[in-house]
């Protein structure tokens, strides 16, 4: 067992797509827990997309990550000592542990997760706030009702995956839109979706009237930018549009672009809605039990794409905005 | 009375601002009532920026004017003569009898007014659409709660003066957004609002930073651009934005500016919703009781802008885009 922690500290805000510079990787002593404290030997990190709004200065959701601070993110690790009675050396837990291989912790905000029950990055999957964010986003912001259209950009992300097919399992019609024939193919294929659209090789907005003939009632929005545009083309009376990401904006270095054709929703009386999924920390369990019973059945498939190598994080994270992770990005820092 | 009636035909597809050849002046015949219908003799006609979108080829919650069709709007009048049981000879109605001096009606959606209990253009402004339209869009839509800030744009023009005196009524602490000192002065001198910004001499989003220190609530929005960008950048947590209109944006010969501010939804779990008023109509009469009511008690002021004369249509519209009306923008046709 290691005496030292390697762990990646932001050293800049970055300017359009983070480099590795915008990092130090840096070495120090591993901590000790102190009372109270427990101390988390890190296994599997989540590498999302809302991890490049942390880096940005300015009020948001939570506090940017300052300058010299560990990057935050996502992990599921193992106790390796602890001084709080609530958590026992073994244990498998969750939590903002950051992109490092140690973390310390005061217990809160960290749940346990039992490995028999799942594989560990299904707990920053399907059972994490990946799918929490999939779950509340669609059912408690979008609404859908049974026979109703769903279209979800981002399609064969982490996220949009996982709405897309709740949707099914609500009695939706379901599209997505993805990069690509082979995530297209995926959609369709794999996770029973009734069409894709690959927005590289189709025009969105054609394909959107030619797959959704009666209009789109719930939009579930990881993209933004020409294809939030296109939704709004084609969005039905009172639908709902859920605002989960802006994968597609996040790393510009001119100003947002905003959806010219928002007045759809004048049009349409249509509403569209931010959301934060920490906003349902209380409701976390009943989402939990319905998901993984949907795993536990196969009705459910919940595709991680794990990369090994606490040092590759910079190049990693990257996969995210270039389209080329396949599901769940996670980043394997140790395997026990 | 004359035998011939005088209209506005639309006669082109505008590009930009109207212009007046974008119009047919026409006289023809009097019409007679058929069986079932009811002449009606236009008084005064309701001019409003939803005109303009009226004009415009393509779908919306409207079908467009016909090229050659008389210019839809909504009028007061009284009727002249009857087939219809429903309607006798002398009374007053309301309804959208278009840009002329005589309409046809079939009872279908027209309403009658008493002007015995109001001045007949008040059945355009605080009693018609407009007032439907404030009352409905603040309290359906924003469901502002008392104590709780709501800033309306467009604040001085017929629905956003509405909107303002609504929710200071309701208990909320109101700021218009208005052009020029004269129009500021007469939202809190006048109308009894908290605080006014005055976009022609002012940082919109400075001052909004400055009179809603603790964040907006509800954002009524008529204008959409830029000032639709600035309430964005200061929303509060799950605030609501009501899309009512965006004047700004009718008669751009350039794409529509969304907004680029549009995360802040997100961050802010904020939802953004669009309202037509005519989804509305079975509630009316619920509307019209308690505006009636606040009109008669010298809580609610309405300000009607009448301008006289039928042929001067093309250039009295154009009065809403360049913002010189005071209120309730309406065309006075015929004393009675």
């Amino acid at each position: 067992m290691s005496a030292e922690n390697r762990r990646f500290l932001l050293a800049a805000r970055p300017v359009g797509l983070p480099k590795a510079g915008d990092w130090k990787f840096d070495t120090c002593a591993r901590p000790e827990p102190g009372e109270g404290q427990l101390l988390v030997k890190v296994l599997h990190i989540s590498l999302d997309p809302a991890m490049r709004g942390w880096m940005n200065d300015g009020k948001s959701y939570l506090p940017p990550v300052g300058l010299g601070e560990v990057m935050r993110a996502g992990a599921v690790g193992r106790v390796l000592a602890s001084k709080n009675p609530a958590f026992a050396v073994g244990e498998h837990v969750v939590g903002m542990f950051g992109v490092q291989e140690y973390a310390l912790s005061d217990g809160k905000g960290i749940a346990k997760v039992d490995p028999e029950r799942a594989p560990l990055p299904t707990y920053l999957s399907a059972l994490g706030m990946t799918g929490m964010t999939a779950y509340f986003g669609l059912l408690d912001v979008g609404q859908p009702k049974p026979g109703e259209t769903v279209v979800v950009s981002g399609a064969a992300g982490a996220v949009g995956s996982l709405v897309g097919q709740i949707a099914k399992l609500k009695g939706c019609r379901v599209v997505g839109i993805a990069g690509g024939a082979e995530k297209c193919r995926y959609l369709t294929d794999e996770l029973g979706f009734d069409a894709a659209i690959d927005y590289k090789a189709e025009d969105v907005r054609a394909a959107l009237r030619r797959h959704c003939p009666r209009g789109i009632d719930v939009f579930f929005d990881n993209v933004g930018g020409d294809i939030l545009d296109a939704a709004l083309s084609q969005i039905a009376m009172r639908a709902r549009i859920v605002i989960c990401g802006a994968i597609s904006q996040y790393n510009n270095t001119t100003p947002i672009k905003g959806p010219s054709n928002y007045l759809a929703l004048l049009v349409n009386r249509a509403r569209m809605e931010g959301m934060i999924v920490f906003d349902y920390a209380p409701r976390y369990g009943e989402a939990a039990v319905e998901l993984a019973g949907w795993l536990a059945a196969g009705k459910l498939k919940s595709r991680e794409d794990v990369v090994a190598g606490l040092e590759t994080f910079p190049q990693t994270l990257l996969k995210l905005f270039k389209g080329e992770n396949a599901g769940k990005l996670v980043l394997k820092v140790a395997d026990s």
